[in-house]
């Protein structure tokens, strides 16, 4: 793809620089007994709005010139994103208009609220938001902030694992894998950026039935997927996006699906352990690392946690369900 | 005291370089709207073994010569500060013997164990599992390792708060106060000794019904107390440690008293809006700053997340006691 390479993301950087959380990196030797690897925890849980969109929705909003500024901006969502375009706005002094799904918790759309953006409510469904968006955009003439779907968006999204090597690095050592959560395709296709030249190799991990990823690799071309039902609910995507599709395929070294009892333990395991919380979606990567038989068995091994969102009564009852199986030390 | 100042917590700090971690401050807005100031948490609980106890028991293991290291050392503790020992122990190559109560959680034996250490049962309270610890010293000679009331371990634990004037710097900005929570006072020491002519005004926060410092102060001389039932295991002393207290008592700015309904709040709160997870003694010092009013109304204000080392069984009651009157966003 012309013009998105590792040296987009370099520049997101630069761009981002003071406006985002340079998030830790957390180690656990707990956590590494059980991977039977060395694991480098990138904490975008602890970024802003608790979860790595922010860099993205930051990127691409500051990318936009004065005339579509006074325009505003528009987005669809029901989950972080939302607020990563509502932060963005509110910091670049943009309007913000977000259609989000009328069953949407009153936690997110309190929190949307807060950070200055008008929320229409549309339907339920993605397809409704997306509509809803569309006719904002027809009245208003304001830009569109697509969740992952975007160059400005993947180049943002990538400076999480371009900080992850560099703080690697600082501590005298490199990876030998990365491994990422897939969505829409936005963070992977970034990572696959920032990771191009440094000999680590990027690993996709989505949940069982919502392998949409895995399934247009085989393939060899965008494949649909009807999402099943996953505890992740921010990597419930009905197809990759057709740019970061173009970006990953090339570079992606490996692909691995993960259950929800996969995911559950490690949301448990990292709370317990390192002591972060992560939102399922935010977990899956480490779950992938905690099953443990990764693809060309890395030794050192990049997690992005990639957000740390989530209701209260699920936290609660996967620690019931799951905190005897942990192990901290 | 003679020779215990800013320059031993120094000189501490360059001994315990690349054997501890340099844990991040994180920082919320949400947790900033609920005080009324700009807050800045350091997060000793994503410390080795969980909690700033390593700090004090690798330096002061560290500091023993040869001849000391031979006869092994011993400590007695319920909690964290086992663990920091069989750690430091282990680390710089040292036999340890540490006498627990017969009623310790499993998890907490299993992880000293997993150290390497060995256990000694000792009755249920304190005085039982020091007469414990003497009989082990009558026996072998060892040193026994003080939980707070050392000049070492006081020099060790005030690194944390070194680390975190450091930190707050580097970011551009100075503190006004710094929260400490305070069981037999060796953190609490060190940070005043850290804090010492900097600005900072350090403020001890203790359990209601656990107070012996507040009322130490109050009475100008150490005063005992019988410690009242507190979510706060850790900050249940009878009495505050000599050597801390002649530190403490000429530079502490002041001292608050928070109660379990403070803690458990503050433990949710921080959990939910900076997702990390602290045990109720190391969300002791932020319940202070989220409750507000404190003395000097300081706008910049460093909070000791002391711990993370909590039943879960614990976390899931706290999350559905208090989860509702959260303010994340």
């Amino acid at each position: 793809v012309s013009g998105l390479d590792r040296g987009a993301v370099v520049a997101a950087a630069g761009r981002l620089a003071g406006l985002v959380h340079r998030t830790p990196v957390l180690r656990s030797d707990a956590l590494d007994a059980i991977a039977g690897a060395r694991l480098w925890l990138k904490c975008e849980n602890l970024q802003r709005i608790g979860a790595f969109k922010a860099r993205g929705a930051l990127h691409a909003v500051g990318r936009l010139d004065p005339e579509a500024r006074a325009r505003g901006v528009i987005t669809y969502s029901s989950g972080n994103h939302a607020q990563a375009v509502a932060l963005a706005a509110r910091h670049h002094g943009v309007a913000a208009d977000i259609a989000m799904p009328e069953d949407a918790p009153a936690v997110k759309v309190a929190a949307v609220r807060a950070l200055g953006a008008r929320i229409v409510f549309a339907g339920r469904t993605s397809p409704e938001r997306r509509r809803a968006a569309l006719d904002i955009q027809a009245r208003t003439g304001g830009v569109i902030v697509e969740p992952f779907d975007d160059a400005d968006i993947i180049a943002g999204q990538g400076t999480a694992t371009l900080e992850l090597l560099e703080q690697v690095a600082e501590a005298g050592t490199a990876l030998d894998a990365i491994l990422v959560p897939v969505g829409g395709g936005g963070l992977v296709a970034g990572a696959c950026l920032a990771a191009e030249g440094t000999g680590a190799a990027v690993i996709a991990v989505e949940p069982v039935g919502c392998d949409a990823l895995h399934r247009s690799l085989a393939a060899g071309a965008l494949v649909d997927v009807e999402p099943g039902p996953t505890l992740a609910d921010g990597l419930k995507p009905t197809r990759i996006g057709e740019l970061p599709f173009a970006v990953i395929r090339p570079r992606i070294a490996g692909s691995v699906v993960v259950d929800d009892g996969d995911i559950g333990r490690a949301l448990v395991h990292l709370l317990l352990a390192a002591k972060v919380l992560a939102e399922p979606s935010g977990a899956a990567a480490l779950s992938a690392a905690l099953r443990g038989a990764l693809p060309g068995s890395p030794r050192h091994v990049g997690v992005i946690v990639s957000g740390g969102n989530v209701a209260p009564e699920l936290v609660s009852e996967l620690l019931q369900k799951y905190a005897e199986h942990r192990g901290d030390a």
